[in-house]
C-alpha cells in the first residue's frame, strides 16, 4: 500500500455476488481500485484486471478518495465501516464513504455522525435490481445523507446504475430500500398462492398467466419469477437468506415505529420456513416451492404440468 | 316484447356499473339489444338508446339468440340464470348463455350442465379491466366453456373487450378470474404497508415511488393506486364489498382444492374490517386506510405530506 491519499483512487469493499462486477464497471472506466474482501482468492480476478489489494478495510481508506462498500449483514457492515480496522479508521477528512449493502438505517446514522466528527462524509446507497442490474450497470441506487455529498460522487454512482435518486438524510436511502422489499415481499406471496391455485384448478398455467398479467394483476415479479419458476429454476437471482435480512430489518424498523405490517410478518415466515428447507441461497422465486410444501404439492409435477 | 327468438338479437341482463357501459357498446355497434335488470329506472338511458324491457330474465331469454348477464353475487346469478323466471326457462334451442359476473366456478358447471340439458349452451366470461375497462371496450375476459361455442359468439365479446382468452372447460374462466384477484390481493397489501413505512420513516413519498415503481418492486396496482390514495380518492373503481365477494368464492374454491393460501387470507380479512369501518361501497384503494387505522395513523396527514 502506498499509505498516500488521493482523491482520483476509489476503495472497494466486498466482492460477492454484487460487489465483484460493480467494481469491475469502475475498473473499466479507467480508474484505480483499491479492493478488499473476505477472501483474498475471490479478489484475483480483478486482482489480474490492475486491482490493488488491502489487507483490510483501513488500508483500503488509506489510499482512495471514495470508499465504497457492499457487504453481507449489519455487523459486516459495522464492522467494515466503525471496526478497529474498518474504513472510517484509515480514511482521511474529506473522504466519501459510501455503503451500498442493504443495512439497518440507524447504523446508517451511527456510521454518518461517527464519519462527520472526522470530517468525512458517509453516504448509503443501497440499490434494487439484482445481480443482473449489477452486471448490467443498470442498479437503481437509492441514496440517504447529504445531497451536495451525493452531487460529488454521482459521476461515479452513474456508472453502476441507470437511477440515482436522493432519499433524504442519512438512512434514508435504507429507509427508501425497505420500501422497495415490502413491496415485493407481499407481491411474491401473492405470485405464489396464485400460480398454485391456478395449477390446482387445473388451468394452464401459461393461458392463464397470459391473461392476468398485462392487466390490474400484473408485476414485475409476476412477469420475470413465474417463468423461472414453471422452468424448475430456482437459481438467485437474489437469495432467499438476504431477503429474509433485508425484511428482518424492515420488521425491526417497523415495530420501532410502532407500524403494522401483516403482509410483510407473513411473508417473512414464509420465507423462514424456505431457509429452513434448506433454501437460504437459492433465489427468492423458491417462495412458491414454500408454499406448495403446506399444501402437499409436488412442483416437479406443476412444472411437468406447464 | 315479441315473444319471436332471434340469432341477431341480443339479451342482456344487469345493467350496474359494468353492464351499463358494456350493454351501449352493443348498441352502439348496431345490435337490437332486450334489457333487464333489478331496477327499471337504471335501464331509462339504455332504453331511449334504442333497447327494449324485458320484465323478466326469461323474458329477455326468449326475444334473443345470445343472453349476456353481469350481475352481482353468485345468488344473484343462480337467479337469473336458473330461476323460475330465469334466462334459461326463456331460452331456445340453440342459444349461447354468457355470464360475464365474477361468480362460483361450480355455479357455472352447474348452469351449463342445466343449460345442455336443453340444447342451449353457457359460456362463464368474467372480466378484468374495472369500470374504466367497461367503458372503454379494454376488457380483459376471462373465458370457460365449449371452444366453438366462444368462436360463435368472439366477435360480440370484442366489442367489449380486448383480450379474449379461452381458459378451458365450464367455470375455468371463473377460476382464472380467481387468479388474477389472488395477485391483486395481495399486491395490495404490499402496496399500502410500504405506502405507510415510507409515511412513517419520513421519506417524500413522491420521490420513492418513482424510485421503486419501475423495479422490480413495480406492479400495475402501485402504478395505479397510489397516486389516488395520496390524492385522498376513494371513489370505486372496483368496489371494496365486491372484492371481498371475490375473495370469499377464491377462499372457498381453495379450501375445497385444499390449497393453503394464507395470503389472500390475510389480505381478505383486512378488506372485511375495511367494510365494517363503513368503505364497502368504497374503491378497493381504500385498503391504506384500514391498514393506517391499524397503526393509529390519520390518513389525512400522510396526504397532506406527500
Amino acid at each position: 500500500m502506498t499509505g498516500s491519499s488521493s482523491q482520483a483512487r476509489i476503495g472497494w469493499i466486498g466482492l460477492g455476488v454484487m460487489g465483484a462486477p460493480m467494481c469491475g464497471h469502475l475498473l473499466d472506466a479507467g480508474y484505480s481500485v483499491t479492493v478488499n474482501t473476505r477472501t483474498r482468492a475471490t479478489a484475483e480476478p480483478l486482482l489480474n484486471r490492475g486491482a490493488v489489494w488491502a489487507d483490510t478495510p483501513a488500508e483500503v481508506a488509506e489510499s482512495a478518495g471514495v470508499i465504497f462498500a457492499i457487504v453481507g449483514f449489519p455487523a459486516d457492515v459495522r464492522e467494515v465501516f466503525l471496526g478497529a480496522h474498518g474504513a472510517l479508521a484509515g480514511a482521511a477528512a474529506g473522504a466519501v464513504l459510501i455503503d451500498m449493502t442493504t443495512s439497518e438505517p440507524q447504523l446508517e446514522v451511527e456510521i454518518a455522525e461517527a464519519a462527520a466528527a472526522k470530517g468525512i462524509a458517509a453516504l448509503d446507497a443501497p440499490v434494487s435490481g439484482g445481480d443482473a442490474g449489477a452486471r448490467n450497470a443498470t442498479l437503481s441506487i437509492m441514496v440517504g445523507g447529504d445531497a451536495a455529498t451525493l452531487e460529488r460522487v454521482r459521476p461515479l454512482l452513474e456508472i453502476l446504475g441507470k437511477t440515482i435518486v436522493h432519499q433524504g438524510p442519512a438512512g434514508a436511502g435504507q429507509h427508501a430500500k425497505m420500501v422497495n422489499q415490502i413491496l415485493i415481499a407481499s407481491t411474491m406471496v401473492g405470485v405464489c398462492e396464485a400460480l398454485l391455485y391456478a395449477y390446482k384448478a387445473g388451468l394452464d398455467l401459461d393461458t392463464v398467466l397470459e391473461a392476468v398479467a398485462s392487466g390490474a394483476a400484473g408485476s414485475w415479479s409476476l412477469s420475470n419469477y413465474t417463468p423461472r419458476m414453471l422452468a424448475g429454476d430456482f437459481e438467485p437471482g437474489f437469495a432467499v437468506d438476504h431477503f429474509i435480512k433485508d425484511m428482518g430489518i424492515a420488521l425491526d424498523e417497523a415495530r420501532r415505529m410502532r407500524l403494522s405490517v401483516p403482509g410483510l410478518a407473513l411473508a417473512e415466515q414464509l420465507y423462514v420456513a424456505l431457509s429452513a428447507e434448506g433454501y437460504g441461497r437459492k433465489g427468492t422465486q423458491s417462495l412458491v416451492l414454500a408454499l406448495a410444501r403446506l399444501s402437499d404439492i409436488d412442483w416437479a409435477e406443476v412444472t411437468a404440468s406447464a
